[in-house]
């Protein structure tokens, strides 16, 4: 039998509502034992929608980390779907570390031969594909499909973000052929359950993924190798 | 909080000593709810060390895959590192179903850039190599070692099979500078921990991390597409 | 001067009138002087549709490939197109072994830069396409079209296929821009000559392609490599 | 039954002894009602050992081509290694047309998982490298050595090429774990017997090999696709 | 600061019209310090649409750069979309060549994360596509358009060819999201502008941007590495 | 004849001696009339030698390019070997922006088939790797070394990093066959002369490699492209 474990979420941007949707849904992820603290980047961007909002979140999303090393945490999500400073964060976590993208697109690839992505802006398409690229999986992902949705509005009353996420879902089933579909974006965590019931193939949340993979990770006693690359970072002079 | 869960470790060769080690591992792998069921198969070779072994492993795992459908099982690992039968597992299995070649190479890319493997004998290479392909990780593999030690002598009192798994290990970690190392038998699940000790990066057991990986999938609610790959085979007549 | 060749054409599936149709097709790309057996397998499906249909009928196609051992066979084609059991088939002939999948591959990049394939059903797609990047052509594949006839209807008299064959290759020829057309099953092997006087590009049928390969490499004298991988599975128990 | 076919083996270079070599390995390879016409190129290099010496072969290689389309010629054999003007040797003959690079390798990934090459000079492993990839080999060749004996040189009594071949060949096996070996010019197709006997895997000699796939070809009834890449060039002004 | 430069731009077909057009581009790309020299092929086809054309240009290529090295030139452009002869020019010219096709693709990958190649004759595609593979780029090409107009009636009076330049980018802009667009030919180069004015994204001419990288490399001190295989070809008897 | 151009070296870490090192790197790389503006990173670490470094210097690089732009800056240099922040540059900088790891992996492809790196510590090998894939160059780079001298201790008296420097750089070219070798890390640039006469092949020094191309890119009119990724960030919330 396994020990308990505590995992931090972290949600790199600075919204405190995308923080409590994102709790939520690993929350449901993971074993009753399980904890699951929620964290939000005290510094950086209200949502990630640009490279620029990627790289001024990093470094608070960083320091959230240290903070949690302080605390006994045994594993880490890093819950936006460009998952930002995956690699810095295995350089200072003492526990793994898996990304949302990252996460979902192993559990896609665990449930058929393809998947797609549907995402909130078309300008993120691209850094979608880079990890497509990085984690192996070009030879699996179908397409990738953009909303046009901003992040913070995916919620909002007068938004249809709902619908047009299931409209692309089929869109990637029928046309492209996908076995299942991959939500873009943490923001989207809540919808998975209803469009998967509309569009008939498993529709995946990176968020729950990731705090399963992570809760799994930390049950078989396994962390980021320290070997080289993921050592601590040298210390040295910070301006 | 997630209900309990049934997994089947099947186990495709027909010795049951393996089925037993198999069984142990996973156990340590997942939730004290989660329930293991450890099956042998009926039919088949003694172990799977060839192409031939493979291929006749496949009909009886089948079988035993059918047979715990009956039973309501929620997903399945297929316990032999060559993975085998796995697409046509999923055609009729309700559930997830893993491999655990296909759940330990998963496992170490979320560890590090990069893993080797160390396996049994020289002939198996080019059945893990292509299963490197298939699943994406060419890029992070860096090496792929045999100690030519035979399955079923893995765990003979005068094989020093442990010996030649640390020894490969290594070589993978200083020579071809792998992250993490995974162990290329469902027979080898037993010597992972202290292998580990000994070289110093992770060391990863499939069969443990599969069972992690498809309680995971089970708590998620995800099982595998049925839109058209995946569905079930069409009726028909079989001599 | 040649010697005589005496070649194994394995239907995997057991339906006979599949293979004296696949009888015909290789005996035609041989010289007069080769001789071509025929042979059914005794045990699986009547056709092969799906992964489970491709791995319940290997044991029975090695089985066939083990008795005309005895029989002083020089070299074999495995006629389903999903080229099922081809390396354990490798391990147990002392002659080469080719699919026909494969050797349409192979031929189809030999007449121009692209080739597309065209299939029975479109659960099939996905074993083709592994197929294509298994044997490094997926560079060269254009797309794979399903005529969503199943291949024991090919032949009805009530079946439009051969219209079907046509239309799908057209589209791959004007919309993907393929230099050619592989036939995705061999029971398509007796519409090649007509689909490819409609189509305009070469068109494929991987039975004879695979049967003039075969006949090839007897006559370089070459076979499977034993060094190591394909050398004769090790004997064992089996149950 | 398959009517006689006429098969031109194209010898890239001047050096007439070298035509007689080749000629002799492609008969070998063929039917006895196969006619091979041997035809050495009138202008160009004595050998083919760099890109300029293949850049300035070409031409005169496309002329002897011309020329035996007037004969009635029904397939093409290009016998050097860099496989020269392969391309637009399929735009102007109206039969089949084989380099004899791009012949071994497809039959040697027929004979196992994987093959080297061994050639002649260092400066010309860049060349076949790019084949490799250019065929879709590039996952199935483990390495490319070169023996730095000048192509007319190979046949020298002084020289002690075969030996040096052998000892690579060894290399290639023990060290790179290869299936096969390819040897790497048109002058070396007499050595491949001997060679074979010596480094106990296939040894392909690319003459032969595609002697033996033209003519399979043409059996096929198989020809360039005319499509659009490959149809004849326009006529237009040559200086 | 850095010397004066002289750069041999090579236009391997024999159309001095296009030779000119040619040199204008290459000049307003380049510092005035820099000495653009204009070399038309005196031997080969009048354009190059076909792998023969490309075939017949290269001896007359080669010629001229031999030619050229008489006269002190420290640099190349071949401005062909081809690049042909790229390898064989690299070695024997002392300074650095870079083809158009390539340069044009270099360029491109810096100014966004993909873009598309708008070209003469379809029958050409072929060719820019081993380009892009040869050079790296194949996931960052989205797709490569003919406009079905000869190179030579680009500038025909009566032509639309630069309507139809615009309409295949703005195609490959919103439809497969290209960041920009190359311009496949060296007698578009006139046009690069204008069309960059009305797609909205940059438009690039192989032309200028390898007359730039050209000097770039000259001031840089660099020039093709004579290691081995583009060391000086060896001394030997052409007939 | 060109204008005069502006460019902007960025130094990512704080140390201002390296600064001035790169300056005098780039400026001899440059037109007499070509402005250089050298910029220290007012924030973040001393040196990058981690993912951690390398994600806490961007927002400090940022910031000196948003201030660059306030001065008419017609285009950047990203001066780091992990070329960190590129696309976040990309974004908000309206002139082109090139890394040099960018910048030394495209010159060297322009000057052989092959090349390798020699770095600074071995824990950043893993970043240059993910480099050459990311930019398309993994067919072309045949290895990466690392001194396991500091970024800081290069220039130290005590130091023998140019003699490791040459060391690593022989080794690529004998052992690895690397056509040319492209040093690792923006401290080497004044080794860039030495070491190259040391070792016979070109050595490439990023940082005039960018200046020079990002030139190139100023005097061809091109500029990032603004169709939707690289497009001005949206403005939000930062806190």
């Amino acid at each position: 039998m396994r020990a308990s474990a505590r995992i931090a979420v972290i949600n790199p941007n600075t919204t405190t509502a995308m923080t409590d949707k994102i709790a939520r849904s690993a929350r449901e992820a993971v074993c009753a034992s399980t904890e699951i603290i929620a964290v939000t980047n005290a510094t950086g961007p209200a949502s990630i929608e640009s490279h620029y909002d990627h790289a001024m979140a990093v470094p608070g999303m960083l320091a959230a980390i240290t903070e949690c090393e302080r605390n006994g945490t045994d594993g880490y999500v890093i819950a936006c779907f460009g998952d930002p400073g995956l690699d810095a964060a295995r350089e200072i976590a003492s526990g793994p570390v898996v990304g949302i993208a990252e996460a979902g697109m192993h559990v896609a690839t665990m449930l058929g031969r393809s998947f797609s992505i549907v995402t909130t802006l078309a300008r993120t398409i691209g850094q979608a594909e880079e990890l497509v690229i990085r984690y192996g999986f070009s030879g699996r992902c179908r397409s990738i499909y953009a909303c046009e949705v901003p992040v913070l509005e995916l919620d909002a009353v007068e938004s249809d973000a709902r619908k047009l996420v299931v409209d692309h879902c089929r869109r990637a089933v029928e046309f492209d052929e996908a076995d299942s579909v991959l939500l873009g974006c943490a923001g989207m965590a809540d919808f998975c359950f209803d469009v998967s019931e509309q569009v008939g193939v498993p529709v995946i949340d990176g968020v729950s993924a990731a705090a399963a993979l992570v809760e799994s990770l930390v049950h078989l006693g396994l962390r980021t190798s320290a070997r080289s690359e993921y050592a601590l970072p040298l210390p040295k002079d910070y301006r």
